[in-house]
């Protein structure tokens, strides 16, 4: 096995150079971020975890996934906020039996990851612990953060992207299939950045569907002060429909891991995929039914 | 126990409010910096990981000073760069088994040392893992950034906090003892964020000291291009030398996590602690031997 400084030099020629806006990448105490090359008002700045048994299962994914989806959950946050990303930081821990080619893999598929959306990893962390555990941190630059306050009543609620077809794609996976658009949007799920900025651009609030569209959208319901009525059949796709006929509703208002973002706008514009409306109350309400509070909870006993 | 929500929402309360130059902190997608409230040219930006059976062992520490030390761990990279926080963000994954009341001591721990180099907790991520693992992220603000190259030939090394106290302090407090400045100086490291701006203002190259200073001043040698020469006496404080007597050089070179500081520069002001010289050649030496390669690797077997 490498050692960690053999790990680290190795990482860092598959990372690849960092780009234009950091001065410094890896090797040295921290990145360094040149201020005068960032054309934007704000930075914004997030970090997420991708935990082995938690997040995802070896047996279902590639070690090229794992680090895919550990990077593209992380970059969902700057979607949502309309960033685009300048860098990202990998810390990884894992655990010593983790053979270097597999530790090669999970960087390959960051480094893949970042390279799809146009940034690059620019430094990280090398850890032991007994599963494998990705953490990442992403900035992005900013002119008009979007946030999860600032819908209003009358607002339309729009959604961009794709709601419950990940989850079903990890039930296919799990069925034995490993192939097709489900499957994939599961396994390779892509951060919403250009999508984001132009919906960012003209949205009052938004936020990105990692959890399930009916608890994401309780956010900005919570944050906005308003509630958010649900159209059942416009939040169905119909691919999604297709392959799930049976629970293609409780797949869309439930199922995270698209990486859609969901965004409150006061008038649609043509293309955009209107599912809802906001109006006084408060909660996220489909078919007369309340539906937020049924997501993902990481300490639910 | 409480939900996921209900404890991010306790964690907002124990952090409290985002610092000047943070518009936007815990509750949404990410922080939002305002970078015309920063002033400076560049901004550094680093991520540790601190993880339970790694880095530290529950039954050596209090939940808070573990939630100290992965906050302070962090802060010294950018002591290490000559950057002052404007902001930490963390990642704390721990089991569903985790009482509610260490959770938040690991919190308050983190916000106390946050609070103790003058910066604040603006977000993070929770999520549960098999043991305590905590992420943190943090970006400083930085006029002249100082490096690990930039040394040279003829700069003397000059040390700036003590190396090898922390050691001692761990062996101690193996060994039943629970006080004293030693046992202090492992528990309740302090990144040296002033000391880091007034030395980084002079320094050719610096860094700190947290895998032990042969090794921690080899990666100054290394991307200097320079060999470094320890003075054996100047390196052993006089507290270390009363504590350790048999191992106190060994303590020195190879004892991480007291987070020192150590830099080249081209000639010394009152009050600086010389201990060593750079000149033509490579690796670290002390006493006529070469020292460095034998700090804390994560992945040797």
């Amino acid at each position: 096995m490498a050692s960690e400084f053999e790990r680290i030099a190795r990482l860092q020629t598959l990372f690849g150079p960092p780009p234009r806006t950091v001065s410094l990448g890896i090797g040295d105490d921290a990145a360094i971020l040149d201020l005068s090359a960032v054309e934007a008002s704000h930075l914004v700045w997030t970090i997420d975890a991708c935990v082995q048994g938690v997040h995802f299962a070896p047996s279902l994914l590639s070690w090229e996934d794992v680090g895919w989806r550990s990077l593209m959950a992380a970059a969902s946050d700057l979607a949502a906020m309309a960033a685009s990303p300048l860098g990202a930081l990998c810390a990884i821990a894992a655990p010593a039996t983790l053979a270097d080619d597999d530790l090669y893999a999970i960087a390959r598929g960051q480094a893949a990851a970042a390279a799809a959306i146009s940034t690059a990893i620019v430094g990280g962390n090398l850890s032991r612990a007994s599963e494998v555990s990705l953490s990442t941190t992403l900035i992005g630059a900013c002119v008009k953060p979007a946030t999860r306050a600032g819908a209003r009543v009358g607002d339309l609620v729009v959604l961009d992207g794709d709601v419950g077809l990940a989850a079903a794609g990890l039930r296919l996976l799990r069925g034995g299939e490993a192939a097709g658009n489900a499957v994939q949007a599961w396994r390779r799920p892509v951060a919403r950045i250009a999508q984001g900025l132009r919906l960012g651009a003209i949205a009052c609030a938004m936020t990105d569907v990692s959890d399930g569209l009916a608890q994401d959208a309780g956010h900005i319901a919570k944050a906005s002060g308003v509630r958010i009525e649900l159209d059942a059949d416009a939040i169905v796709g119909a691919e999604l429909r297709a392959i799930a006929a049976e629970d293609s509703l409780a797949l869309a208002l439930g199922g995270g891991e698209d990486y859609a973002l969901v965004a409150a706008v006061d008038r649609a514009i043509e293309g955009m995929r209107v599912i809802g409306r906001c109006v006084q109350g408060e909660g996220v309400w489909c078919g007369g039914e309340r539906v937020d509070g049924a997501g993902f909870d990481h300490f639910k006993t």
